[in-house]
């Protein structure tokens, strides 16, 4: 490959780099929200997974993905692939949420 | 559920969805740049996947994520995710590109 090529190379990955740590800590954000829904949830004994929520969701991202000139079909893909990682989290922490409340009623008998 | 608990919710799915459309702009965004990566693969005729260069990227993103308190395997998931769309296009580019020049040599014979 000749050195020009080579040097648009390094500069377009460069800026794929920035835009990826970028991306990183977006995620990492939304992970604590959704964390703060998750306890919310276990609190209030609510589903981990809502699909009318999840459907405005996607319909909506799709909007947005358009506009923007993404592929409507990657941005439900990835809103997809977040969300079974956010219910995932739901899940344990509902788990924990009852483990939680066993050892309470354990103590509350006595034990 | 009582009132505050679903004001809570709401207050809480308002910043995910700004956030997600923050993240569908950066995607849209880098997949404009990949593009151009693609378009400049498949002009000097590189593959279209790059194991050094992921194996480069997975590793950052894995330290990112942990600098960040986002789970780094989900990080590398996430990267991996994106990348195979990433690879997906390069390929399609590849054949656009493959045929285009099929059609210039039969111009170039005569046809």
């Amino acid at each position: 490959m000749e050195e020009e090529a080579a040097a648009e190379l390094r500069r377009l990955r460069d800026s794929i780099d920035n835009m990826d740590a970028a991306l990183v800590h977006l995620l990492a954000e939304r992970f604590k929200i959704t964390q703060q829904v998750g306890d919310l949830k276990a609190r209030h004994g609510l589903p981990p997974a809502d699909p009318e929520r999840e459907a405005q969701q996607i319909s909506r991202l799709r909007a947005l993905a358009a506009d923007a000139r993404l592929d409507p079909e990657f941005a439900e893909k990835f809103l997809t692939f977040v969300v079974a990682e956010v219910v995932r989290h739901h899940e344990a922490a509902l788990r924990d949420s009852a483990e939680s409340s066993i050892h309470i009623g354990r103590r509350g008998v006595g034990q």
